[in-house]
């Protein structure tokens, strides 16, 4: 049981945490934290806070587990304001979707890694953003990282997974530089194709034509195109290094595949499509749908 | 009316035009013809077709309306198949995703692009394929691009356009270059974008936890890498000019990211992100849902 959680940054993913956890009875009291006064107010009206203070310092003051929830570009401001406002038993934990970037915010904040900080990272999330958009068991089924250091306490980890467990996440313990590369890989990197796809055409002459002629596929494809752009400019530069690296591997293999094309090479071709499709169908398989 | 019909390439969309075409009574008799026997006794057994041929030049005999479904691949030997069995005053059509190697075909197989070839690219399908897939109303509220051409008789593409209403298509009419370069931009580039990520993805270390930790927008991204790779591999290579050409745009954009990324130029990243974003909501708003 929580007494006083203490979720900073109520949007998304902090506010149907809160809502989640109050269903299920398994927190008293739900303490706010935000810059903008009116989003604060907002999650008090939809229930999903009980008060709020805009002073992070102020606001976490008293609770016993506090949740970042801040976009990533806005973690080491957030954790540097925190201050002394923390009480030593508290729990700490963020959900970032990259993790080497806030623990190094954290270290910076507090003169090295606290020991009740559990970095984490809910892999959930729809192109929506906002408090609004807060709903009823969105972890249900999803799976959170957990990427404790040597720093960390096994006891704050217990709490932090009992924590996700409890709104129905799988959860996985992973190691940070290792998460931040699989994340690059799979979710940072696609956002920049697609972001890169569309701008593309926007600019093309045809631009209007474009998307009038457009294939079914091109919507599924761009889905992730209209996700906040705010939230992925900060996940891409505080993951660039594992990004980079995900894009230099990228570019190196779609510039294999234009050769092919170019040179009328129709084996490397068919062969890259047929691994592609049968991975592809064996993870629609395996994989949860949605 | 039509009266006899001949599909050659009874899959997805020669089959569902059949079953649509036969369903509304807009044809008499439809003749199928594939390389595959099977195939076309499958196509019977559902009542797709009423008898058939797998001699392309017997199959159109006496059939006032032929409709091309083959692959790309396929086109340039059943067009020399035919050869001289179809009938003077017959229509000819084919639904093939480019345009100038379905006219160069045709030119090379007739000595000249015959009067009443009409090009067509019906702009529907899902990632399933083969005689099965077949559905009605596959092409309702789906848009058909027709590229005449100089030598083309405006009667012809009459009837081809009036086909195309009839199962409930928005018949537009496009230049076959410009066709190709729009196509290639909008589906056959965002194909290769997906393939090449999945197996890219597929080739890492972490091959099994990569989608073990998948993100839902994933699986969107990627569901048109689950597209028949041979299909694929026939309009990569068809349309290889203008794909090329829009593949070395995107990859000189992409670039201009990464250069971004890795500089931490925050400015640029936002600003792409917010103008792909901010186009692909209105795009999302103004298209068909699916």
């Amino acid at each position: 049981m929580i007494q006083r959680l203490c979720i900073v940054g109520v949007g998304l993913i902090g506010g149907s945490l809160a809502k989640d956890l109050r269903r299920l009875g398994l927190c008293r009291e739900v303490v706010g934290c935000s810059r903008h006064r009116e989003n604060l107010q907002r999650a008090c009206e939809l229930g999903i806070i009980d008060s709020y203070d805009v002073d992070p310092a102020k606001a976490v003051a008293g609770a016993d587990m506090v949740v970042l929830a801040v976009p990533l570009g806005a973690m080491a401001q957030v954790l540097a304001a925190m201050g002394d406002g923390l009480a030593p038993e508290a729990v700490l934990t963020d959900v970032g979707s990259a993790k080497c970037s806030v623990l190094e915010a954290a270290a910076e904040a507090f003169g090295a890694i606290p020991g009740n900080f559990v970095p984490a990272h809910p892999i959930a999330g729809t192109e929506h953003s906002g408090v609004e958009a807060a709903v009823d068991g969105l972890f249900e089924g999803r799976r959170v990282i957990l990427t404790p250091v040597d720093e960390t306490n096994a006891g704050a980890t217990h709490r932090v997974r009992a924590m996700w467990r409890a709104v129905g996440a799988e959860v996985l313990d992973m190691d940070p530089a290792h998460h931040d590369e699989v994340l690059a890989a799979t979710s940072h990197l696609p956002h920049m194709l697609a972001y890169t796809l569309v701008d593309m055409l926007g600019r093309m002459e045809e631009r209007v034509e474009i998307f009038r002629y457009a294939a079914g596929g091109l919507r599924d494809f761009t889905r992730i195109a209209s996700s906040d752009p705010q939230m992925w400019h900060d996940i891409c530069i505080a993951n660039r290094d594992a990004l980079v690296s995900a894009l230099d591997h990228f570019q190196a293999d779609l510039g294999a595949a234009v050769d092919a094309i170019r040179d009328g090479d129709g084996t490397t071709i068919k062969d890259l499509f047929s691994r592609a499709k049968q991975l592809r169908d064996r993870y629609a398989r395996e994989s949860d749908p949605g």
